[in-house]
């Protein structure tokens, strides 16, 4: 492979320069962390589970007309990725109380909500990525109105997708992180969805029995992140040598 | 003065049953507390200042079209108020970078914003009241939809008109808390300002020396705090034996 120039690395992921103008390889660490960087692990295998597992739900959503940055996973780490501008914004759809919603309006963990609610965090490590509204966005030109209606329309399209998808398996997903970019083309700009979907960015609870098969597992110290990774991945069919669950509830 | 019954004690004021139906009293307490209640003193002559200045805000309010629950001031301390249904979100209107802002987005104190930011907050002291946003209140029913345009509409007129009014006597309107109440009357239902507009309720600098006119002072130790009120109601023209000042810059 020939030496190549790394554009950005992050927490969990590295970008590379791509092999033509407008592309950039996207690497999947096995690096975790939580709270703002403060909580840190290794874990063995992570980064391929979710280069595979954000491949597949990537491509779907491709080919449902969701526009993603994702191109090609190139090999077990590596994904090939369209280059965009980060809007620095993380948007979250949330379907069931959970984490910091709870913590905010003191609601119990895995409460129902009145309806999905869409919720906005400036990504910004030294401030502890704060939330923000739509008022913060704009005022200080992080996105336009028109940016921000595409993403609340394209994180709505993600969440009915999402929930579809996790629910045949068994999974109900209660929240998820989005992040988006603007992809310029042929002297046109559109937002696409960005960064990756996995269990690093969604809540994911069994359905019969409630088990956390998300990043949770880490921030709370449950153990068996791996496995509840690769759970996942096999229940979308994703492990070598095995077929699609059909553990559909 | 007839025994009257107590409907509602807040940290400042307290309201009692109105002589009418439909009508409250409005009592203004000495009583002042920051930070969640950690913090609390009683300001000799405060309420009496702060009813004062709340008056001559919500009558010219009134006057202006921009509807309250006010009627009119009664004696020193008290007020007579509408009844009306607390929606129990604290609408907050900033222009310069202060407070909770510049900590949540890393702003210096005193910095601009590149326009006016409204925000709300949720009227909540177990939770602290955590700063929410429009997803968050029209998905729990705090208020729908129509309420919180209405609400913005009268944010930013309030917004125009005490930024003028302050102007005019040489100091500048940082920012400001207002609460809002739905006020039943003929079968009909309108969103109308409710509580009080004091320095309790804003930040207000002396545009000259920067001197901060209003709760900060007490927040921060800064001292001569009934002083501060006293000069803002000075330079209202509301000081016994003295006229409007025409310090205008």
């Amino acid at each position: 492979m020939a030496r190549r120039r790394r554009i950005y690395e992050g927490k969990a992921k590295v970008l590379y320069e791509g092999p033509e103008p407008g592309t950039l390889i996207q690497y999947f660490k096995d690096d975790t962390t939580a709270f703002n960087n403060e909580k840190r692990a290794v874990l063995d295998g992570k980064g391929v589970l979710n280069n595979r597992i954000s491949e597949y739900i990537m491509t779907r959503l491709n080919e449902l007309g969701v526009p993603t940055h994702f191109i090609r996973r190139l090999n077990m780490r590596e994904q090939l990725v369209h280059e965009v501008e980060i809007i620095p914004i993380e948007v979250v759809v949330r379907n069931v109380a959970a984490g910091s919603l709870s913590k905010r309006l003191g609601l119990e963990e895995g409460s129902s909500l009145p309806r999905s609610i869409v919720e906005f965090y400036y990504k910004n490590d030294a401030l502890g990525d704060p939330m923000v509204s739509e008022e913060h966005i704009t005022a200080f030109g992080w996105a336009s109105t028109q940016d921000l209606d595409d993403m609340i329309a394209l994180a709505l399209r993600v969440n009915d997708f999402l929930s579809g998808l996790f629910l045949g398996i068994g999974i109900r997903l209660v929240d998820f992180k989005l992040e988006f970019g603007r992809l310029y083309e042929n002297d046109m700009m559109r937002i696409v969805l960005a960064d990756e979907i996995s269990p690093d960015s969604c809540r994911l609870w069994d359905i019969e029995t409630g088990e956390k098969l998300d990043k949770d597992r880490f921030r709370r110290d449950l153990g068996g992140v791996t496995e509840a990774y690769q759970e996942v991945a096999r229940r979308l069919g994703l492990m070598p040598g095995e077929g699609q669950s059909a553990s559909a509830t």
